[in-house]
């Protein structure tokens, strides 16, 4: 968290010049590596994009979950099975996921905004902490892609989600198209 | 609900005057006054306003939480945690952030459609009167904005919400900006 | 499902001709019926279309519960009030009323892409095969939309949905409208 607002304040002055890192370079500078983009885990597909006119597209992407290597990292419900602490890498690997999805549709250059983000927490029935959790999914998004990144969003618990994973995290992006 | 009703009745012969009220007026009929946006609690935006051509956008809102003047009114779990009653109410308080949330995004006067709400009601297993409870949220949508307050809606229940917030509700609105 | 796929390889020469069925004649094929449009069952209408320029709209479809001739078909949570088969049941009968709700709002032969899914599954909070569930709606889209049916999707579980169905589903169309 730290370092990210520290990095933000650095790159502020780069503004006004070409040297804006790309999201990529951000990435890069994060240790983070796009992964390929999961396959989807049913009948369905992992995004779709739609023509919204003045050469833009909205980017439905389904609901990512932790995966890495086509391995679930994330299992269990918060706080009795997993930790808060596990639960906020969970959102942040579907967050990861969202990006990689994002980029093989599009292109992570082309974001142009996030409109909305819903995250489910598996969670016990007396949890609340939702939102601190989906704050590492929603901070990755900003930490990558500036403001661009920033969303509106949903964060609710569950009490089941599949194959027992910690968090799900589904978007909608806007890229530009032209 | 009676006096929403009678006053929709009331307002009919005026469809085909100026004098229909303005959303601001209705809000002022049914005794509300229109909240300061509450701010985001953690890492996103309350709201995303896409164009989408034709001279309209879609504003895409966060999840609201009845809140009031910063504090949270409505906790628990229904029915053993929280009445159904206080859950409508909490639900209504939600739909007024909403509606807040979009006057100051994009101004009430300018909403043309609100295109989903996604209600979750926080309850026990064996609950089943979410609909009921979402009508509160939805019934304010109507009766302040009239026809273009209708929405197709999502109403689910869950077992556990941010800070214990009984109901939460997120929507989409097409407002025109030209 | 073996069915559905030996079906869309025999059809696959056909694309280049005007003998593509559509998707009347698909339902049919797969002997079932497009039923009436199941009416809102509280204060929020079945479908909103949203123009979005060059001859398209989104049709957000509300959540879909199994209703059939105005009958809950399926209640109870997964595993153990309801068995997985019948959850898949629920399922698919929410998407037939999917495809119902956009027939009656803009004719299924219009459909040019399902943007997004949402279901939810009433579920038992060790449970983790809400896909497997949603794939039964998924199937039935992509069966009888072809390759306009396939979609992004989030499946989630939860403790309750409304009137204690077993499976809710919400969807966003892409249409043309010229």
């Amino acid at each position: 968290m730290a370092s990210s607002r520290d990095y933000r304040v650095r790159t502020r002055p780069s503004l006004t010049l070409q040297t804006v890192p790309s999201p990529l370079e951000r990435l890069r500078e994060l240790g983070l590596e796009l992964p390929e983009p999961p396959p989807a885990l049913a009948s369905y597909v992992p995004t779709r994009v739609v023509p919204i006119g003045g050469g833009r597209a909205l980017v439905y992407v389904a609901g990512q979950v932790p995966l890495a290597s086509r391995e679930l990292k994330y299992t269990g419900r918060v706080p009795d099975q997993a930790s808060v602490d596990d639960a906020k890498q969970s959102a942040r690997l579907c967050a990861l996921n969202l990006l990689a999805q994002v980029n093989a549709a599009a292109g992570l250059d082309k974001v142009e905004m996030v409109a909305q983000v819903i995250g489910w927490v598996a969670c016990s029935d007396d949890f609340g902490e939702q939102p601190q959790i989906i704050n590492a999914a929603s901070d990755l998004l900003t930490d990558v892609l500036g403001d661009a990144g920033k969303h509106t969003r949903a964060a609710v618990g569950t009490n089941a989600l599949p194959r027992g994973v910690t968090t799900e995290v589904a978007a909608v992006f806007v890229v530009r198209t032209e």
